[in-house]
């Protein structure tokens, strides 16, 4: 938590629960990793967290922009950036919305099958694409599925059509997996990413650009590498498979853009005991699964938490949000301890929260209002 | 599907995804549920779908509310339902929010802990207040956790408290499970709460109420028994264990009462292989797990589905949602098959889809809107 944010939630008391966004921290995190990877356009992933006032910051930075949707690409235009900073980075999307993406001057797109290439092809006619390959991503905390990507040998098929079809092949992405931990994995994946390249440039289909996704993590409960060594492990894996032959480089960084540059603030609810001599205690805070806290299915994503009590005797608790569905519990098998005087009406801070927090709050179940947002 | 939804959607071609709600089947849902359990009050769970024509048709039909939140109140207040015909049936609530409803006339709270009694002695003097107990639910699709009730034991502790601190200890409440398949277990759990009764009793702690909670099914992919032999078992059940001393019983449907009204019709925006050789396609809608179809989380509820195709030669599918999340997946390892034929901008209705969709939508992930309900 950083004194600003800390210093706005004394002063302020906002209603809870809300999310403080620190744009100085955003700021600082854009300016770092454009420090360590100087080659490289960062495109903002724009799901992670589009508040308007951080499209605007990273905006007047130079950052470009990764969207899911037209009305990302809506979000974006907002903020007065010009179309060719934006990557319309989603290869599902309905062909309607790739012709207004076009028409407004977005020439960068993702696709991973033929089917949307076909697409791209009808209404983007020249646009720049990149096709998405399945990569091994084990290590990450919220891994990826199958969801994404195709294999390499569609991939290197669909990018000779790409060329034929009127489309200009850009290259190649691929993704690790959000909250990756194992720096191995970039390399695993660019040593297979540059056969491709090799193998079609051979053909006449020539790549210039890779795009490396996002899964820089934000810290939550455990360490993680310094994002430093994560911008390491990317060069060196870049210079040792394409060697003196370097592509273009876009990267998409959400969580680690916004991650630790936000904290929710939230109340306690309710502290009871199922039976009287129960050894765990339920805590219930005024925010849950299905009003922002999304990440923590399965307990994926272990959120810090820090209350006014630190520092007195804990004991072990269920966490859960406030609604009536009983699949709103955030923490039940992982051990989470709280302080043994909580008590409803006390204040819990859960950090790092910037990022997959605001939006995938839902619009009202059980009647709770979404997570706000405070950029400060 | 009924006759009238059906033409809705051939004739106005709403924009998808959308839910279409048909009030009649609501209307015939309730008609049927109180025919069948004439002696029950009937608290529709608003949290299923609070759509105000939902709520106006069922405040005109006698319904009274089952309620999650302030914010629930407010709905149902603004169809103009006077509120002792509101019950807030949430363990879990700010004090203020008490104290609020308290203020607006409602008279009936939930409770299941000794910390939730007090706020309750505090700002809802002499209400009627009703205890939840934790009860064995095996059998549920949607199958609750030990987020809400409490032990037996300190169930009736907390009546007897409850007597003593001045509020009017009405009775308890129980629920086997959403979608509860097993008949046995309202006979079980029912046995339990009449033998707390009589015990209180021979204390001088005269309970009034049984509250059965919701768990009658809607019907999804599997056959479920019809609602007619729910209300059976409950009705043997109550005469088994309360015999001549029957209490009044308040039921909280919200599935059975407007899962089976409503279909979302969505749209196909993708059909993919990731592989040349893969014999399961990807099939991705314009609607997924964080705009509609959370209780998909688990591949927990199975819907059914309905194409123009139907007939024709299907093949197996992984069914999945529009956004970037990779956990936007709707069925994986459930087998799901659909016509070979299907290509994007193909409707596919989703069928029974009436609870639990449009408020568990995000606000808007990855950019998306959230589900729109229209109640015809």
């Amino acid at each position: 938590m950083t004194e600003r944010i800390f210093r706005y939630l004394r002063e302020q008391q906002p209603e809870t629960p809300c999310l403080v966004v620190d744009l100085d921290v955003v700021e600082n995190n854009f300016r770092r990793m454009r420090e360590l990877l100087p080659a490289a356009h960062i495109f903002y992933a724009v799901k992670a967290n589009p508040a308007a006032q951080i499209l605007s910051r990273l905006s007047n930075l130079g950052s470009k922009f990764d969207t899911a949707s037209r009305g990302e690409i809506e979000l974006v235009q907002a903020t007065g950036v010009s179309m060719d900073r934006v990557s319309f980075g989603n290869t599902i999307k309905k062909e309607k919305d790739i012709a207004w993406a076009y028409q407004q001057g977005v020439r960068l797109f993702a696709f991973d099958s033929e089917a949307e290439l076909q697409k791209l092809v009808r209404v983007a006619p020249g646009a720049r694409v990149f096709c998405r390959v399945l990569v091994d991503c084990g290590g990450a905390e919220w891994p990826l599925s199958k969801k994404f990507g195709c294999a390499p040998e569609m991939a290197k098929d669909l990018l000779r059509k790409a060329k034929d079809w009127g489309l200009d092949p850009y290259g190649i992405s691929f993704h690790v997996g959000s909250q990756q931990t194992d720096l191995e994995q970039w390399d695993k994946a660019l040593a297979q990413v540059s056969q491709m390249f090799f193998a079609l440039a051979e053909e006449g289909v020539d790549l210039r650009m890779v795009n490396l996704g996002g899964g820089f993590p934000a810290r939550y409960r455990a360490e993680v590498n310094p994002i430093e060594a994560y911008c390491e492990a990317v060069t060196r894996a870049l210079v040792r498979h394409f060697g003196n032959r370097m592509p273009e480089v876009i990267i998409e960084p959400g969580r680690s853009m916004v991650g630790d540059a936000g904290v929710i603030q939230s109340e306690v609810v309710l502290v009871s005991r199922k039976a009287a001599n129960d050894r765990k205690r339920w805590v219930y805070l005024d925010i849950g699964k299905f009003s922002g806290l999304a990440e923590t299915m399965g307990e994926s994503i272990k959120y810090r938490l820090r209350t006014g009590r630190d520092g007195t005797r804990v004991g072990p608790v269920v966490l859960a949000g406030p609604t009536c569905d009983s699949a709103d519990i955030l923490y039940e098998k992982t051990e989470y301890k709280l302080p043994l005087s909580l008590k409803p009406g006390d204040k819990v801070e859960i950090l790092a929260t910037g990022a997959y927090t605001t939006t995938y709050s839902s619009v009202a179940f059980n009647g709770f209002a979404p997570l706000k947002a405070i950029c400060i």
